[in-house]
């Protein structure tokens, strides 16, 4: 059967690795998942898989192996400070087979802006210009020192704030291909009395995919029904099944046109 | 050179697979790693590393089976509803190679629940009841429907409040080793500035772990410096070489029992 344009597009994908102890310990919750996966799906590029590994070489280095070679793009997060405990950029240039080298423009830069705050230029801060040779730079408006894209690996900083400043940085730079659309339709229906009625749905629509969530906000019980998918009539047909089978089981439907109003 | 049995106590590790396309598309936040992640430590277990996969069976096997072989414990968590989403019971079976049954305990809990709530027994909600083989439930004192443990492996709803009651259910039968132990100094200096004595007191302290984490508290920059070991005394010595080395660059550094304080 032939299908649209928007289903045939290409579809982009991208992997996250987030570096850090302080993650795994659970003491710091990330808060850069949302923020990079919201952005890479605005240009077309599908988050596919998320790994954390700790602050050892060997862990960073088969993580970036194994995900840049599955996946059009890699991000990481974390590890690119000035401390002892700030290995990811000599780990991902052993795991892409490049020299680790000092960065001259990102010197100039630390430099620069070391000069001009009156900061004490040292080996460690420095250690801040160090990328994989050939290495384009992430600029960092906030605190100078950047990050750097190596072949399809995106080094980025940790702290949310730095991370979400270098990750738009990145977001124009992405070739994406066909933009992941979402809508909802949320309800008070237990999850095992639409269940039946959701599969069939699911079945009719084997390019879409239909997430059920169950939930409760402020207390009272709710169940999202988020349906995902390339190709917005179908999406649209899909949420418009889903809001009659609820309405038929005597539920109260409401649609949303993405998840944030369901 | 002797070390104290604190040291040489086995380290014990364990991996967590989030499992959700809602996760990967930043609809929805985990929430379960950091409460994961503080359960398992307590009890002497380390999380090691952690994954997050989208909704499609190969993905989740092929992840069981990379954490299974290499970490002493594997924790995942969403896919056990009634949906047709919901397949992580099915993955796990054949990640492990045994077959998917209805588990009879689980079946009976679940038509009991449902008999004493007038809620329609169907087959969509009797799905809640699959299991692997020989696997033991893991009680759910919220909405019933039971986890489950299949050799190293324990599946768990993705909802954080069924998730930490389940997980309370496990925490007391695993069996840990050396518990991580943490304590911080907090200060205000940049990390640049202490990065080269906190490299030294690091190679002072091989077996432990000095993390450095600046962030923000009311707009304010703040630098933690976490110190993670097995060994008490090894840790305050660290502590406490920070501490001074902070001190003597004009800091003015508070010690934390634990990250909390800092």
């Amino acid at each position: 059967m032939a299908q649209n344009n928007k289903s045939q597009q290409k579809r982009v994908t991208a992997a996250l690795l987030i570096i850090g102890d302080e993650i795994l310990s659970g003491q710091t919750h990330d808060k850069n998942l949302p923020y990079i996966a919201e952005s890479v799906n605005s240009v077309g590029v599908q988050l596919a898989e998320v790994r954390v590994v700790p602050d050892i070489k060997q862990e960073i280095i088969d993580a970036v192996n194994a995900l840049r070679h599955r996946y059009d793009y890699v991000f990481t997060t974390g590890g690119i400070g000035p401390t002892h405990d700030d290995i990811t950029a000599e780990s991902v240039s052993e795991a892409v087979g490049l020299k680790l080298i000092q960065n001259p423009e990102a010197r100039r830069r630390l430099e620069e802006h070391y000069k001009f705050n009156g900061t004490e230029i040292n080996a460690a801060r420095m250690s801040m210009a160090n990328t994989p040779e050939g290495a384009e730079l992430i600029d960092n408006p906030i605190s100078t020192a950047p990050g750097f894209k190596i072949e399809n690996v995106h080094v980025m900083a940790g702290v949310p704030r730095i991370m979400q400043a270098m990750m738009d940085n990145i977001t124009g730079s992405l070739e994406g291909g066909a933009t992941k659309l979402s809508c909802s339709v949320l309800c008070n229906l237990g999850e095992g009395t639409i269940a039946g009625g959701l599969s069939d749905i699911q079945g009719k629509f084997p390019e879409i995919d239909i997430g059920s969530y169950p939930h409760y906000a402020r207390g009272d019980y709710r169940l999202s029904l988020v349906i995902r998918g390339f190709d917005e009539t179908e999406l649209e047909e899909a949420q418009q099944a889903v809001f009659d089978m609820i309405t038929d089981l005597g539920g109260d439907p409401i649609k949303g046109k993405d998840t944030e109003s369901a």
